[in-house]
């Protein structure tokens, strides 16, 4: 396998069971890697920068794969998005080092969590951002929010079993977790060195519970502390997570 | 029938046959009919501001239906909302005077049609924005949508059949045909006194003919003298075209 190609990837994650293959629904990395073995003749293994949960969007998936010969990238490209269904695009496509890894290469990560902010149900946004009735404490949510940028031991905002060992570290930095104004909502922009399964969600979740009374400020360093999953809030819905963007070195 | 009620109305078309009741596809009209009678408890016919195609969109139709009781409006809200399919939603409902006709009283509307200019097709914005990929000349396309402005007979951009009626007047004014940039991409706002079938489509449609160099501008002219439909451009298609707003006299 003497090539490697990076490809950008879009999709909607409505219809499908996340990004990695499992038994019972359609998966974006099944998706490709079936159309990609079509165009190439050969099976091919894709490699996404991480998994993403039934239901959350990208929209700057990262992803690769390796194959034995030099691939006209201009025509893989056409043929590729020829083959997807609607709701999964590939942006780029280009040749990579050998040794870059879509996911042990990634040295940043961009979410973006959207909430619909308005007491009615709105048809256009149902499936793209989580839709909040209750009133917000939008400077509440602004001072939590706060407390969770820097490096931090995440384990009480993630669903991932650590079994103790070394080889997982839940600790991440967190660079900066921003809240963007929109049209009749609010955008969270998360960016971090990596996140851990359902960090983004975990932490939406318990920001919103702040947010609406339903718990108080001063929690947030004791979940911390506690290291315990269960101290935190409900994980916010899939479907207003979107992954935006990941960087790798130069 | 002593009341009448006013209803603001947001809907994704994607899914239906359009606004009106028809036999093969179920409608905006006929599911709104149907939960409003099982809420009142009686049959009604609701009316609205004018038939949105199929896939068409709409933010802001506008429709109305009496009834013999007074009712409560903030439940009936509530209610209807909860019955309704999460594609359709009642953004407000209020008493009108008796007089108030959701589509003879109605003296101006405003329609969007939105572009996607990017040779990449979006899993995002496949189902609210035509994908355009020829490369559009936007400085022609600006001079060609002022020709539409103002008063016109506009027989050769809609699918109406007149049949020299003159209850039938086509003769409309186009208020303003403005283009709006937007992230990869553009927005046409039309606001008239009013729209013939499938107006706005055709009108887009012969645009973008002008604008990607299939068709010369000053060929507008000749199209409005001809009053024949099979000189303009094709329809544009509908899931790009949004109702915004219809305006009633104070």
């Amino acid at each position: 396998m003497k090539f490697n190609y990076k490809m950008a990837l879009a999709y909607d994650g409505t219809h499908y069971g996340g990004w990695q293959i499992q038994p019972n629904s359609p998966t974006i990395q099944q998706i490709l890697q079936e159309k990609i073995a079509l165009v190439l003749r050969s099976p091919v293994t894709v490699i996404g920068s991480g998994r993403t949960d039934a239901g959350v969007h990208a929209t700057g998936q990262i992803a690769h794969f390796f194959h034995d010969k030099d691939i006209d990238l201009h025509r893989f490209f056409a043929s590729i998005n020829g083959l997807l269904p609607p709701d999964i695009r590939l942006k780029k496509v280009e040749s990579a080092p050998t040794d870059f890894h879509a996911q042990h290469s990634a040295v940043a990560k961009t979410y973006h969590y959207y909430l619909r902010l308005n007491s009615v149900w709105d048809p256009f946004t149902r499936l793209y951002r989580l839709h909040v009735r209750e009133k917000l404490d939008l400077s509440l949510l602004t001072e939590a929010a706060a407390l969770f940028v820097g490096t931090h031991d995440f384990t009480s905002f993630t669903n991932e079993v650590h079994k103790g060992s070394a080889a997982h570290d839940p600790v991440r930095t967190l660079y900066r977790l921003d809240l963007v104004p929109i049209e009749e909502g609010l955008r969270l922009e998360f960016e971090g060195d990596g996140f851990l399964y359902k960090m983004v969600r975990n932490i939406v979740g318990t920001l919103l519970e702040i947010a609406c009374g339903k718990r108080r400020i001063d929690e947030v360093p004791l979940i911390f502390e506690a290291k315990d999953r269960r101290r935190a809030g409900k994980a916010a819905a899939a479907h207003g997570l979107f992954l935006i963007d990941v960087k790798y070195p130069d």
